[in-house]
């Protein structure tokens, strides 16, 4: 096991994944009800929602609501921006802890449908991003870099086409005098294998052994949990997880949420990596937000249980 | 990737442990259905029942009629018997391929409520299977010892203690001159995790060079795919799964069936180790079974769908 990381930090992305991908709108209250409880849980940092535009996600549209009452405490809130007009909404609340974060992607694509930028597009945001981050001194916390292994509008992607868009991207960044402190690949769709998580891991650390490699792995297709393990034996250190594994797309049947947070953590602890969760707590927060979700959620442990002897 | 097999044999244990672990009897016809659907996919092994005390299991008791009604072609259908009385029934079916096969738990505790045998008295019953076996010509294809990373009654197990009980069990089999083909390790309970699969396949393997190792993993925690992996990773070619993921105890909520069939056949052919399977069929039968379930089953891929590129 010496090859584990000792601890990780599991970030909580399920009230923003989660309640953006449900077909109807959550109340305010159910979102604060789960979010106040999984501040409880030690999850470091819970990504609380998102500003992005209300007509196409109406299921966020009270972002600023839920921003406005989040618990105070220890926890580190996030909220998701993808464009300037985001960051200066999320600005406005003292309740998050402003990330520097900007989003890429490798399937041009995706990005276009997604962000409605194409790659040089978004490269040239990169640079505005770090000149608003400098503006209201705040470092550049991460990039993160979407469908790594490839979708379906583009098909497979492998390593080097990741590293040579990060070697775009922070030729941009350092070219404002930034680094990153991440640059977090996302399995948006679930097309990687754990394989290819060690090999671009690998390969990543190598090339910029300065920056830390974070995974956010959507579960599509059941390979979620072996990819993260994948990154565990490569020595990722940051994930992204949602509560129960909720997430997807109500408009995309098969999209599927992250790895469900309680699962990954369980696997980690029972690795001997430490991840500061409380496991019995979080599998109270997997109920809620079944409950919440009103239908079943694909996390395990939450009907498995914990490890117990009873005699 | 050269470490991993280049091709693996999956058994699809669908039939038995999906419908005996429903709430609801599944009509005879239905079962039929979902195995005649499977007999296509290309998987070599189907395990199509179990002859086991209707009382007790009376989701089965339908046993002889289904095998009265299997399919002819190519499939190899097996039928779990758990002493002689389930052996000799099951020798009554032209349509069974007989597998020499016998039982043993790690957990004693376990033992004595599942198969009512304290783990003495399931050693000796190894030594009458041998003479079973030697009575109708057949070889002894594979011994499967349950538990063997822990469960509630006895708490968690390491390799050693799984190696010591291979030790007894091989030299009762082998004091009879004969030598199982394979040792097929389960993880029941889902209390394992994926360094020690690897620990304890290399320490089996290095004991044992002449048997080969199987893994037979429910997902009870989320932690059955990245298992299975470990599973791969260390040269493990034999795998007993389940369509959609199906199984679990509706008397025991939260145990869970084996991984998910198609969702493990797409791992493994994604890491280029060939499994003959036909995915797309594959995927097919999880909608049928989940049909015939009548409830969500866990499966991924069946909803997250083959890796296409559409443009």
């Amino acid at each position: 096991m010496s090859d584990l990381p000792r601890s990780i930090l599991i970030r909580e992305d399920g009230p923003r994944e989660g309640f953006q991908a449900l077909s109807t709108v959550v109340s305010t209250g159910d979102k604060l009800r789960l979010i106040n409880a999984l501040s409880t849980t030690g999850v470091q940092v819970i990504e609380a929602t998102a500003f992005v535009r209300t007509d196409r996600i109406p299921q966020l549209a009270d972002a600023s609501e839920v921003c406005a009452a989040l618990p105070s405490g220890n926890t580190i809130f996030h909220a998701l921006y993808l464009n300037q007009r985001g960051f200066t909404a999320a600005l406005t609340h003292k309740t998050l802890s402003l990330e520097g974060f900007a989003m890429l992607a490798l399937s041009e694509e995706f990005l276009k449908r997604n962000n409605n930028r194409t790659i040089p597009e978004a490269l040239e945001d990169l640079r505005k991003f770090c000149h608003l981050f400098q503006a209201h001194n705040i470092p550049f916390d991460r990039l993160m870099i979407s469908t790594v292994f490839g979708d379906a509008l583009e098909g497979k992607k492998n390593a080097e086409d990741v590293l040579a868009l990060c070697r775009r991207a922070l030729q941009v960044i350092s070219s404002e005098g930034m680094t990153p402190n991440e640059v977090t690949f996302a399995d948006t769709t679930g097309w990687g294998n754990p394989e290819q998580v060690k090999r671009l891991i690998s390969e990543f650390r190598s090339e910029f052994p300065a920056i830390h490699p974070g995974l956010h792995l959507h579960d599509t297709r059941g390979t979620g949990m072996a990819n993260a393990y994948a990154g565990l034996l490569s020595g990722v250190t940051r994930f992204d997880c949602s509560v129960a594994g909720m997430g997807g797309c109500p408009f995309a049947p098969g999209a599927a949420g992250n790895i469900p947070t309680e699962d990954f953590a369980f696997l980690a602890e029972e690795l001997g990596v430490s991840t500061g969760l409380n496991l019995e707590k979080y599998i109270e927060c997997a109920h809620l937000a079944q409950e919440i979700a009103g239908r079943p959620l694909p996390g395990k442990l939450k009907d498995g249980g914990l490890l117990r002897v009873f005699r």
